[in-house]
């Protein structure tokens, strides 16, 4: 399939990978999509740095992009120390509460690491300036329109921004601000997301911004029909992300057997939209984690930054833990139909494919 | 465009529009869609006698269905009085309460009717036998499978039976029943819904009954583009319902001036999935009736049939006020483009170009 965004970004099918591990990133790049690495794992700059140049080296020159969580308002903030002294007892101790009732041990001594650092604008900004000394194409925003000198700064590099969009209004201050692609994130997509539906909004958004911004469909894509759904509502290309987590690359990532176990068995009803893993909605994995916040018992979840950094040891423990009924993994609806792990060029090659056999039914369809 | 539906149903092109009114079935049905006309609202069958009659007579000789309220098993039931017993008081007041506060006056000396009895199994029944008495070609029910002797009943008479699903496993409940069609109803349609948005839930139908039985995507469908959205995803066709309350024709049933005002300025935003409606979830519009039942004093909805019985004399005095801050109206997230009021024929020839033109883009998008 071809598209404007191809030409854009130089790449073969406009197909955008959103992904935590840069094996999947590389795989995507050298597969004609264009592989973006998520960001907000690395606590340790340093650590971006190595990995990024990993990817300089391992996408056969193929471009990729990377993703960053920035709320345009910088949010409470401060040294990690400060912001633990803002989380209520309450919620500190029903956590605690809910780890022992479903069995989850503590951390091996020595083990663990702070909470996820960049959900912390301070560190955003970080990744963006190491990010910059490399090659990405891209940098997205998970979090909608990044601050204004960060648009500018990466219109300086060449490399255009994207924003996740849930909304036609978002989507429209998000061009305002000189946002170059949006993503339509429907309510079916995995992590943050709004309430109205891939069907609705990707049309919305399309009409919304106008010929000349490019939208690219997100939620509920894994299959080439998908995708030709997608821009038959009248996105340029599509924003994938849960997918990826069945890829065999994935597994260097995240070993877990209780993440593989989990996303095999569930079907598309075992999702939930909460608020527990950021402070803002994002959907889930149905599990008795996502269960126990939901309970007559549970507190509040708190807002951004802090009810992550308040459920970020929770989250390491139940992972360490490989419990697949606990696990606390942010996945689409999409979930119903990743069966097995596969190969990243594979899943590729089915797209592509998919699409194409998707168009020629349809155009038999035509009166 | 054509599909295997239009050859098994004698139809032009495979848009199945439901609809409560019998001005906007017959016209569907005459610019060569199927009009299915909701039968719920009849609680005298002479009058639903009558209205089908009139059907058989305007509609050019072009097939028609109707549409049933039928749980498979069967709910509570008795007479209005003995059900009208089993609400508790505290329900009762709170309605009242509600309305006061709202500043919804009561009904006029001398109007208003009975809650709606078609949501009751006996009532529904009795739609079943008046309508094949005259010519539908399609049973719907909105519930899921019709009870097995109600399916008997239809085919022996010729007439085929589609069903509403939510989740890819009542759907092959639904074909093991022996029902012919399949509705895949998204979570972002009007009405009763589920949790799965269409991108996801159509495909998994799709894949789930197999070739043979023929899957309509529902839910957000009101252009032609997403008529091919719901095609590239596998359904042999689509139905529709919210994009008919803004013709020119539904008017003629329901002139009140707050329905139109309050659908015209709503956004895709504007609606709410609840169960205050009939006791099962469903989408209505978002209003002041709807956030008073979500607000923390409010009582938990009751079960089906008894929550419809509970709120059709409220829901009779919100829409005689007119006032559409208040109103009481299933509708779906296609809502936020429903802008304007026009004839029939007008947004069938719309959709009809319009998915022509979504598969001449997708044709060009491929490589």
């Amino acid at each position: 399939m071809r598209s404007p965004l191809c030409d854009a970004f130089g790449i073969d099918h406009p197909i955008f990978a959103f992904t935590p591990s840069e094996h999947v990133a590389a795989a995507v790049s050298r597969a004609g999509g264009l592989g973006v690495l998520g960001c907000v794992r690395f606590n340790d700059t340093d650590e971006l740095e190595r990995t990024l140049g990993w990817l300089d080296d391992n996408t056969d020159g193929k471009p990729y992009g990377v993703d960053v969580v920035m709320p345009m308002k910088v949010p409470t903030e401060g040294t990690s120390v400060d912001l633990q002294a803002m989380i209520p007892p309450e919620h500190l101790s029903f956590v605690e509460r809910t780890l022992q009732q479903l069995g989850v041990p503590p951390l091996p001594e020595g083990e663990g690491r702070a909470g996820v650092l960049g959900w912390l604008h301070s560190v955003a900004r970080s990744h963006v300036d190491v990010a910059l000394a490399h090659r990405p194409v891209l940098i997205a925003n998970a979090l909608g329109s990044p601050p204004l000198d960060v648009i500018e700064k990466a219109h300086e590099h060449g490399v255009k921004v994207a924003a996740l969009a849930g909304a036609a209004k978002h989507a429209l201050s998000h061009v305002a601000n000189g946002v170059d692609v949006i993503v339509a994130q429907g309510y079916e997509a995995g992590g943050h997301t709004g309430e109205i539906a891939s069907m609705v909004l990707t049309p919305e958004i399309v009409d919304a911004v106008g010929p000349d911004v490019p939208v690219l469909g997100a939620g509920g894509i894994g299959s080439g029909r998908q995708i030709a759904a997608s821009m038959a509502l009248g996105a340029q290309g599509v924003w994938t992300g849960s997918i990826w987590l069945g890829t065999e690359e994935y597994q260097n990532l995240q070993s877990n057997e209780g993440w593989t176990e989990a996303f095999t068995r569930a079907t598309s009803s075992d999702t939930v939209r909460t608020r527990i893993y950021t402070g803002k909605p994002a959907r889930l994995l149905k599990t008795r984690w996502t269960e126990a916040w939901a309970a007559d018992d549970a507190p509040e979840p708190l807002p951004m930054p802090l009810q992550n950094l308040l459920v970020a040891e929770a989250h390491n423990r139940i992972n360490a833990s490989g419990d697949p009924d606990v696990i606390s993994m942010p996945i689409g609806q999409i979930v119903g139909r990743m069966n097995e792990v596969r190969p990243v060029a594979e899943v590729m090659a089915d797209l592509v494919s998919g699409f194409a056999d998707a168009v020629a039914r349809l155009d038999k369809l035509r009166a």
